[in-house]
């Protein structure tokens, strides 16, 4: 809520209007220029209208939107988050590419290779992979993080690799686990958010199959929020993976509306990812060049040495020669 | 998967067929009687091809759906969940209701008068409440859940209450709370789940935003599942509270094609929270009768002393008045 | 847009507003009490601003909606449209059952004396069927009218049956069709609309699969509205047959929520059609139950002789004992 | 339905299918190679398993969709349509601009100018409009029919425009209309499509707002199929505009994943519509070079010398030389 006083208000009359705020429990913060400018942090829908009528107040503005720390109109300037060699959000579209999940050394070491070959400047791959069914694999948990430790330092590539609760922070911290990435079935999932508030690296976080965009923004805001003097993770990473809708010819219709909407309004990277939307191998490469000429910062890619076999999401998987391709092919869409 | 071998298979193509099951990771399940048949559990849709064609084999038939121990399949028997004196799918309908949040000792003690005088046999209320901004109000947390053990002693109100982490068990436990909620957002938080699946309380798990039905009923797989020796939790309650869509004058569509098909296919208790459904309450009681009418085997609704001072969810909330008349307005209609 | 002037506004100040209504293209409708009240109607939403600043005036409301005719705040008593002996939106629900299709002599005779039995008070039948295939069985055309015509006057059944162009309106009504359906898929096929505007029979308009609820009313608006001295057609019975969503177990999730929020602010009588929402002939008692008991005016039920015959839809369709046996089942949910 | 026969099969047994599929009410259509493969046309889905079991059958495979002439399996080569000197679907992206109704003729000329500066080969604009709302402005009508053929004239720009209902056809042909579009909201309105079947002119098929790619390939079916030895319209070209979902901060998700998927399954090109998609400015470029970028076949943009006078979807219109900077942006996107 952003309350302008009128030019003519006198100090007493801004002192109240300072009072009434706290009274109802939030913090004001006071900009002082030609008008007193009052801006209030939080769901102040409420008391919009009693705001309305105090003396001195010219106009009470509902804040478009409920987040702040991870809109421009805050923070303009975009945010560039560096990783190893790769900037992202810095203008040049960043790869992440590797395996849906980590299934062997010798799986994980020919995918690598082949994707850092490429050019992928980041490796991903699952370590604790959330099922829908708990007859699936679910990954091969802390070997998984061996494994792509051992990667890490034999490509020379950083890895992302998600974490499904608050407990395993420590453990993905010992195995250098580079960017720390939130499912999107775990995307308000508070109790993770705010453990991962308080780490030094930065965050992936999937967007929700059907979560809104200011869902979406809000759920980053947890992770960037301050909360008294303890500051929050501000190294955030969108990623849109595909929104749920009616159709069953692909998995989740890449919603690059949002991409584009959200490049506007907030000054955090956004990346996408073609395999969780298409489900199917032969659309992930036009929906990479469809993102990246929209203007998103990177892909997340799914590539397997040998996607038959691969034990989960084979159908959705390209082989290291596909995904070489798919990256040639993006190089036009890159703007400018 | 279900293989059924030909009443001409010899002991030596059965043994082979088992074998080649236990190679690939699966555990299979004999069934010696005129012909045998074996199950197989699990996601095994990347097998039956192979299956079909071993010597011996007849048939290979996908089981229908991946869960097991929710289907009426494998327990044919509905399960009644036995809470204080409410019985669960036990026939009659069971009312669960209680305020969004738990506010104030004041605030708490009568909403728990008024909704136990109208006949509710469980009482509801959020003390970690997750909020879709992290600057909106998150509940009273543990001061919540004394307040809340306080008026289970006063009013002999058995108390559900939201649990939004895997850390908070302990501390659910010590303040006895009774049944243990998964909220919305966090129904494919399988951290949590597998937590659960290990306490000896009944777990109300809530069906996410835009969950198909399958995705649903394999989060209660989650708690049900047997780990080798080591038993789930089968006292799970399922809640149908309302499926995401474009229409913008409510909150979520109850889904009550979800509910009836559930009946079928699954022995668990399934409950209706007309309340995140409706968003508004004057669509509570309509709802309310839909459900309890179409075979729902209780309801849990959102009643606050004073709905214009709640603090979330104030345009749902029914007065204890209006929760009583939606009490009368549904007894004709459960079904005999 | 409803344009409140001051009590103390003079003569010149109201015309003047009213001069400005009109430059602008809209009629204003004046009310004189206590204070002037300028009703607007049409899509005033770019001119509210204006209006406001205008010497004389209070108040400027945007109407909450944008429909008019068929609001309960232009005709707050609920409409009741009389067909044969049933009351539509008379309190007591109506039955209207019959086959998807037409298809012969024996199906629909066999079919019609079954559902008369059972207490329907309407026929329903297809005679062109709008398929989604143009390979699929399109209905018999005029022969399917010419049988429709006949059971009408052997088993004194009123019929409805779906008109798909407005060419058909003269065989319709030379067939005595007693009630136009107007199908899902045409809702917004205003050429059509605009047709039915114009006879001088009820028309059922069903909810397209992702109508909002505005678009819906707006829709019904089209044949109610006047046109200058051209009064609409106000015979309208609104149906809700089930909206899309990503769940593939049935086939529209029925809105109860729509039914309950459209009661409330529609005088127009609402059906539902839980054949259509179902897609399977085990969920349709169910959701029967659960329409009548929110509130629903009448059910819209598909019956046939032998459904594993149908030529359309067999999946869903009920025998003419099972849709007795619904009838027997929805009586405890008739509301008093 | 595809019934391979083995090869060992007799011409008694071959005739013996034939006429069974007769029987039924199927066409077969014989291919005597060094198998007999015999193709049924329609939906055979409850025959699947009869055929199965008859003598000399291999094989019985339902065809993966129930769409022919549409479909690349049986015409593999891309259709290429010639309007003007724009070839649509062969390979150079068609650019079709223009206002989103046709309000005046100052408007439209301003308009035209435009658009055919920046590169726009056929205009668009609409002279029905079909509107939400029987109070909104409904368009010219025959008037705006005429303004268009005027500009047609001066710019030598090709027409495309809405037509709205079957007894129009005449008019349409009368003012040279070029290319007849089919609106979002008539995909399904099979009276249309049957009388657009017959004429010789290219017809633009919006998909519906919630079409599956299926419904929106049939509805393509009805224009393209023959009907005995009356032939079909070939000259058919498809246009995504967007599917409704949840989010409210955009008009409708652009669905590329659908245009990737038509472009691999069919033969006919496939346009975008950022316009109805983004629903504001802002976002029609982004989402425009997406669309080029995946391999849509053009673009169907809207276009207005002054949008903020626009008489509907203000927010959504370009200037020319916003448009003429979208022109410039998505040259590089044009995919080799």
């Amino acid at each position: 809520m952003i309350i302008t006083m009128k030019s003519t208000a006198t100090l007493d009359e801004v002192s109240s209007v300072l009072a009434r705020i706290r009274e109802t429990g939030f913090e004001p913060h006071e900009d002082h220029g030609v008008t007193t400018v009052i801006g209030v942090r939080g769901d102040t829908s409420s008391l919009e209208e009693d705001f309305f009528f105090l003396p001195g107040v010219s106009r009470v503005q509902r804040v478009t939107s409920r987040f702040k720390e991870v809109s421009r109109e805050f923070h303009p300037r975009s945010t560039v988050i560096t990783v190893g060699g790769a900037r992202i959000g810095g203008g040049k579209p960043v790869l992440i590419a590797g395996p849906g999940g980590v299934e062997s050394e010798r799986q994980l070491r020919e995918t690598a290779a082949g994707v850092k070959a490429a050019g992928a400047q980041l490796l991903r791959g699952g370590a604790f992979k959330p099922r829908t069914s708990p007859y699936a694999f679910q990954g091969l948990g802390e070997e998984g993080l061996r494994l792509l430790q051992m990667v890490r330092q034999e490509f020379d590539l950083p890895i992302v690799t998600e974490i499904t609760g608050p407990r395993e922070v420590e453990l993905f911290l010992r195995y250098q686990v580079d960017v720390f990435q939130v499912g999107a079935r775990n995307m308000q999932n508070y109790d993770l958010l705010n453990e991962l508030r308080q780490i030094d690296r930065p965050v992936l976080l999937k967007r929700a199959p059907s979560a809104t965009i200011e869902e979406f923004l809000l759920a980053a805001e947890y992770l960037l929020h301050d909360k008294g003097g303890d500051r929050g993770n501000s190294q955030v990473i969108l990623c849109e993976r595909g929104v749920r809708n009616f159709e069953t010819s692909y998995r989740n219709v890449l919603d690059l509306n949002a991409v584009a909407h959200i490049k506007n309004i907030s000054h955090l990277p956004i990346l996408a990812d073609p395999s969780h939307s298409a489900g199917r191998a032969e659309l992930v490469a036009p929906l990479a060049r469809a993102a990246i000429a929209c203007g998103a910062d990177g892909l997340l890619v799914e590539v397997h040495h040998c996607p038959r076999e691969a034990r989960c999401d084979a159908r959705q998987q390209l082989t290291p020669g596909q995904f070489a391709d798919l990256v040639k092919e993006i190089s036009p869409f890159v703007r400018p």
